[in-house]
């Protein structure tokens, strides 16, 4: 059962800033493109109105990261996914940024997302629910040793 | 009867690029500053939900800018909109961007942007409507000497 | 002697995604409005080339940010920023959201950074410096009722 | 000689707005991918400090973009670069933007770019300069048949 999943994206001009660096709201988008590659990789998109009668969606309740070496334009960056955590209506996951530019890959930054399964009411407003058993069923969790 | 729209924003750090200047993308959400600021001060939101029995939106059909300056961090800029052509089903603006940290104003960039009136449809595709009576007869084409 | 700084937005169309919300990386891109005003307030741009004789910058080697309520299309927001921190290279930094929209202002996000001083070195990699005294100076940790 | 480039990306979430669709300043960040990835193709960066004495850049002049139809979260894009004009200190693309989802690839949207070689002068600002004979060389204007 999938536990884990890799996207590697290339950095991008738009995504930098005039301290010649990627700026670092980007990498919480880089997280998504891992986080949504992963429910790719399920069957599934993460706009799961058409998996579902109830359209569901999943936003953040927690997002973090720790920075400890810059991304430039070009760099080739690997992020990886990983599943921290599974409970009936969330989901968390841990992210490993590493470049891949050189010989070794190196680890430029750690993070973390907390989301929440949700439908959305009538009003507007979201509701949490309890994660699909089908889709929870394809879940789980990393062993410690890959989280670490 | 309103033509046009002046608004006001500072450069954002995470809207310059590694040039160290506005990335040029970010015009264009300029523009949508301005033209959404237009829609407010005549009593409606670009997002006409809540104006209309059936909900509407204002698509691009097209765009461009061209750019004599660049923007830097900081800097304050006035985006200046002018409508420049109405349609029984579309609008057309005009939008000029001055910078206004020196003593005299400086236009740095001009773009244009022509938008459609749309409804959605149940398949969730679009069909151009008619401009809203009551909306439309608040506009007016901005005279050409303000265009020039 | 400064401890806070109140920023004040209005949730553009571009900030919107898909579900109808604020993209939560965008509340990353709002901490630094607050960050780069509560130095403009000091005096001090957050780009320091000019007020020193070293270039310097404060990358961010810690963010995160929890969220309560969402933030949709022209919702007026708040960002709060309180030092929490302050080191003789860094300064940590919470931020309280509260959207401004009804009577009472409603807290939505809460997030934080920490940020380090740094120099660019000949090739181009940062190196962590002490905050320039005259600028330490001007800054204090908030009380801790304040933080709370 | 190269006259073209074709580069594929997935529409990310954070790039769709809240009317369920690609925010139309992103089509401009699209066609960077394209440009940058034709510039790699040719041996360079787009970022032409390594290749120089002199740091280039390629600040925009002029950008537009006509959009046919929406682009949607997870839609597979191609964006073919094409050639349009070089001159000795610039050069003009056009963007043909095609949707791959179906069995048949859809033109849904077409720009076009125009870019000036520049260099940066100590006081930061841009001068014009030739493009750089041994990278003019590597690009030829695509035929008018391709262009149509």
């Amino acid at each position: 059962m999938p536990c884990e999943f890799k996207a590697v994206r290339r950095v991008e001009f738009s995504e930098t800033d005039m301290a010649g660096i990627v700026h670092y709201s980007n990498f919480f988008r880089y997280m998504e493109t891992a986080e949504h590659g992963f429910f790719r990789q399920l069957g599934y998109s993460v706009v799961m109105d058409r998996h579902f009668e109830t359209p569901m969606g999943w936003p953040r309740v927690h997002a973090e990261c720790d920075y400890r070496q810059p991304l430039r334009f070009e760099d080739e960056v690997e992020i990886h996914l990983l599943v921290s955590e599974k409970k009936s209506k969330s989901l968390s996951y841990i992210f490993k940024f590493r470049k891949l530019n050189g010989t070794a890959p190196v680890e430029v930054a750690r993070g973390s997302l907390t989301v929440v399964c949700v439908t959305k009411k009538a009003d507007g407003t979201f509701a949490s629910v309890h994660i699909p058993k089908a889709f929870a069923e394809k879940i789980e969790v990393a062993p410690a040793e890959m989280l670490a």
